[in-house]
């Protein structure tokens, strides 16, 4: 396809695979579309080694890393020589352990100090700092920053080492902000998306980004998962698609079976913007750990980030692993980011069938536009 | 355009124009669109008035008519023999009265019993009957339902007179029951549009009730207004675009000075679903009068429909007719139902003016997606 971002970044098909699995961004890379990292689960070494895994798959096509550089931290998190989940208050601790044994989860309640420390920074400024060198020392075409404007030392060392910065937004204001701190590309991402998002619908805030922003070119993202969504999303004016729920269903996701088939049986309704898997609202799978945060009785309200993700992830992790083995307490609790599409997600296909179709499908509807317009 | 409903209709632009403004229907009509005019603010006679005129703009192009008729209604406020208003709890009717005093809002309480009761039974089953009957007195080319189901009766007397009946819909199961229930069209209305919605954006929407119902033709509703908007909407499927915010700022709108300048000033992030005007969820810009409902301090909470109707309609008359007079606390507790497109409505344009301009983009949309797909 003949947009800007193709022949900026030498790809076929402007399809952006947001994902946390080497195997996912390697198969779209692979498909003739631009798979992206997620490297928020990732120490630095870690990082090396998947960005290492995936140079050997690609053969030297672009792909993308993406690290999530909120705007705004609790500083006090941010004392490098406290431990951060000493930060989290102990009725909040209680809440967990109350949840848990509510919901039969069995696995044993362990302290998280060191874990959480690890985790905890890399959603940091300075933590995400040590991802992007990493990430710089492999072909990487694209480098992007989920949260708030892209620090001014990462510009820097990205416009050095010749790699575009993409950064997402939901609000026109959000997106000047971005292009003013120097990103390349913007990600104009509606509020059906899975993860952190705003207020907006992608039909409402795909054009005014596009045009707040021009030249700069804006990829759309939230509530497209099919060519029919690409096809309106280019019509809004965008030269290319940001996807990230539609992989969490196929093949190769990292995505566990208990989620995943919550997945496959959802409805667009089953979604919620909630607090409680982060800090900030994020859209997610409806479970009882987010009604339970949300509008329990009991619920402290979640905490800030990065102090409620520690929170969350500790015991997700138990709840996962409870939820594999058939509990159907912690099958109730568990959940995962997921965008509105989830309800057109109904079977688990490979990622590179899913790149297929959608390519397929685009060019139907751009083709049924043509005739019903009489263009021919 | 060679859509079906384009041919069913007798038009030439799919472009349907929702609005209770009798001069923005004919305006859209006579432009090759379909004006649908919202009959939830007459009375049975004025109604009848308003379409005689509309029959003598138009020159027998096709318009419509859309009736509110709620799905569920309190049971209680539907005997005849009772004023509605006093089903009205004795705090809620102080609360109007301390929230007017407190904005400083110089009109008058009077008491509202007459006319509310005449209102509220509009929004009833049996009273949208009175206006069906009207409206198929006039030759009328859709009539449409905007809560619910059609009432069996409704769509028995529009299949006698050849009048398609159309249904707006939220959700693909409430699709699935609205076809049942005999709907010839729907609209598939995303959580970002004006007036009310629910949950999922029109995105993500609007495939689903398209795959759910076919052969039956779907406009798409929510976050429309301009050409690209709906290049993009029919890149998801839709057989056409249903509009209503777009028209608000018009010349011709029946909105009031001071809402139409809170409209062009407000942008995307200004509107709330809220159940402050209306009793069930609602998409409106924000105010001081939906802040006090939902989130003020003294709030006694929405009443269900049509309650709460009554008591917001009896006070916005006071607020807006005081607001108009320039009174700084009137002017922060006016507002409207609106979409998410407030954000794009920048200037007063002639609703004809608007039709042409969306043709136009529209055009321009579909043949940048033929370029970018090569396909010339």
């Amino acid at each position: 396809m003949r947009t800007s971002i193709c022949e900026r970044l030498g790809i076929e098909f402007p399809l952006f695979a947001f994902s946390h699995c080497r195997d996912v961004v390697a198969a779209v890379t692979n498909a003739g579309g631009f798979g992206v990292l997620g490297a928020i689960a990732y120490s630095p070494e870690q990082l090396d080694t998947e960005l290492t895994w995936i140079d050997g798959q690609v053969g030297g096509r672009p792909y993308g890393v993406d690290v999530l550089v909120p705007g705004k931290v609790d500083a006090s998190a941010l004392d490098r020589q406290a431990h951060l989940m000493d930060f989290v208050p102990e009725r909040h601790r209680d809440f967990v352990t109350h949840l848990l044994s509510k919901y039969g989860v069995s696995a044993p309640i362990q302290p998280l100090t060191a874990a959480a420390d690890e985790f905890g920074r890399r959603v940091t400024a300075a933590g995400a700092t040590g991802l992007i060198d990493v990430a710089l020392k492999h072909p990487i075409g694209l480098i992007a920053s989920a949260l708030g404007p892209p620090p001014p030392e990462m510009v820097a060392r990205a416009r050095e080492a010749g790699v575009p910065v993409a950064a997402l937004v939901g609000t026109v204001e959000h997106a000047r902000r971005q292009v003013a701190a120097g990103a390349d590309l913007i990600v104009a991402q509606g509020t059906e998306a899975g993860g952190h998002t705003g207020d907006i619908s992608t039909m409402v805030l795909v054009p005014q980004v596009v045009d707040a922003v021009a030249p700069v070119p804006v990829l759309a993202a939230g509530g497209i998962a099919s060519g029919r969504q690409m096809a309106a999303a280019m019509a809004l004016g965008a030269e290319g698609v940001w996807c990230g729920s539609v992989w969490l269903t196929t093949e190769e996701a990292e995505t566990s079976p208990a989620v995943k088939r919550k997945f496959l049986a959802a409805s667009s309704l089953d979604t919620v913007r909630s607090r409680s898997r982060t800090g900030k609202p994020a859209r997610q799978l409806k479970s009882a750990w987010t009604e339970e945060w949300d509008s329990g009785q009991e619920s402290p309200g979640p905490l800030g980030m990065p102090l409620q993700l520690l929170v969350a992830e500790g015991a997700m992790a138990r709840i996962g692993a409870a939820a594999e083995k058939g509990e159907p307490g912690a099958v109730e609790l568990v959940n995962y980011f997921v965008g509105q599409v989830v309800g057109q997600l109904d079977q688990v296909r490979p990622a590179r069938e899913v790149v297929y179709d959608m390519i397929s499908e685009f060019g139907e509807a751009v083709e049924r536009l043509r005739l019903l317009t009489g263009s021919d």
